[in-house]
């Protein structure tokens, strides 16, 4: 099991893109800060999308400029073409992440085009890419099971996990897009997909629609996965995805890690403080039980 | 990891005691029945506490002569006292529940005496039901911390354990009271509990409140345990726990350990039925997130 893990956090961008409340630029920054000071290295900020597809990222360029600057803090963007990918570099972007899913419909459904046709166009932003020497973080969604296929095949999703590590990503993070996965299913996918990649390019990304986020994180951990994806307060989810909850709690991520005494470098308490300022701007309760249960000597925070 | 797992039931007891709205027993009657058509083997249904402590559980005696009697389900009740135990015999109980703390306060708070006047009590409770071959099962609450004194030691939690089975009690529940444990502390608790008492004279009873519940179950399952307590939707808590929330929802255990591939002998489908049911009784939203998730073919229950 790792020593030290790294936290992706999403929320800014997996998590806010699924909220109905369109966060002013100076909010999103705002929050964004917060999880800098909380201790977050990787943080992914924004989405270089069409805002006809998703009006909360119409900023993203002007968001990306503003961004606090601080020393060993990676930003990165999601970009899902090469157009996305030009207007990224345009803004400066220093680390991009590109996705597709292992099924079929659920690509269809998502970005109107085929697995092969994302492939080639992710082979395109790669490129470009590699030319600007921006680091690229590629996203397998529907690795744990499709909304509209069903069962995902393991060996699908390791095929197509080592063809992005192919086309250059350095990473790639193994997405249960509709939260179905269970510790079983993380062993029997990452068993199929470490016989292709090394652990050390994977990083695992769950939703907690039934609860079981931290369960698989846990089981991940077991098998020697070292980076997970987590949202402040729970947000999110996927607007294409039906039945997607929110991305897993980062706070309850840190909670889990520090009691099995696992390094991130992040403060639980500064987390905390975080998606609760992340609550007063979308004005609603978020997700995450940690967030909400109450200070007990019985589990110090600090 | 075992390859069978129960599941006892603990919603009508543990779940409904800290329900504000008490249920009549027609309908505790009617959601217990809907637990045995799912399968439950092993349900606590009541509660031989005196009725100004615990409102909901005045109709204990009332509640027990009407219990739907079938083959293979066995009905609990737990008992606080001799006086307890003595209705529960009268009562005519297949089983009966001790219970203790392992924090000196917490005990105090609770049953206001302290852990060794707690345990010459239940040192009287099952002599009484050794002469009349009555099982009994054990609880030790706050294993996991304390919301009074803070950490709770392991060697404690360990040789109180121990000392409930020399007493008589045929399993030991090692409880997460106030929901705080990490599958660290799992390990821990377990390292510690292992030593003196065989895998399975152990249950564990976990608390939701932090979102780690199942991650919890999942290291246990790792160390061998193979009997889990849970409540349908999640329902409930302890009344004198502050912050405690509801215990892990049932459902949820059975969605895991059933993409383990581990057997249960109980229907999912039907346990979310049960818990839908807990819903219009309670005329609340139950804390379990599967049973708010959407049916999906990415994951089909049946």
């Amino acid at each position: 099991m790792p020593q030290r893990v790294q936290l992706v956090e999403v929320g800014p961008r997996d998590g806010l893109q699924n909220e109905a409340a369109v966060l002013s630029t100076e909010d999103k920054l705002a929050f964004i800060e917060r999880l800098v000071v909380a201790g977050c290295k990787r943080i992914e900020v924004t989405s270089f999308v069409h805002p006809r597809w998703v009006p909360q990222m119409a900023d993203a360029g002007s968001l990306y400029a503003q961004l606090p600057r601080h020393e060993g803090v990676r930003y990165s963007a999601l970009v899902p073409n090469v157009r996305g990918m030009h207007a990224a570099l345009d803004a400066g972007v220093q680390e991009v992440a590109v996705f597709c899913a292992a099924s079929e419909t659920f690509n269809r459904k998502n970005v109107n085009r085929g697995v092969e046709a994302s492939f080639a166009e992710i082979a395109r932003v790669a490129g470009l890419a590699r030319q600007e020497r921006v680091p690229v973080r590629g996203y397998l969604s529907t690795c744990f099971g499709c909304p509209y296929e069903g069962a995902v095949r393991a060996e699908r999703v390791a095929e197509l996990s080592s063809r992005l590590v192919a086309l250059g990503c350095y990473e790639v993070s193994i997405s249960d897009t509709v939260g179905v996965a269970t510790p079983g299913d993380v062993e029997r996918v990452l068993d199929a997909v470490l016989q292709r990649l090394g652990v050390t390019t994977l990083a695992l990304h769950f939703h907690d629609t039934r609860g079981t986020a931290l369960a698989n994180i846990v089981r991940a951990l077991d098998l020697g996965v070292g980076v997970f994806d987590g949202a402040a307060g729970g947000v999110g989810g996927c607007p294409f995805a039906p039945g997607a909850a929110g991305n897993v709690a980062s706070e309850e991520v840190l909670y889990v890690l520090g009691g099995m005494g696992i390094e991130t470098g992040i403060s639980l308490k500064k987390m905390l403080t975080a998606a609760r300022f992340l609550e007063t701007l979308l004005d609603k309760t978020l997700p995450s039980r940690l967030l909400h249960s109450p200070d007990t000597p019985a589990r110090s925070i600090d």
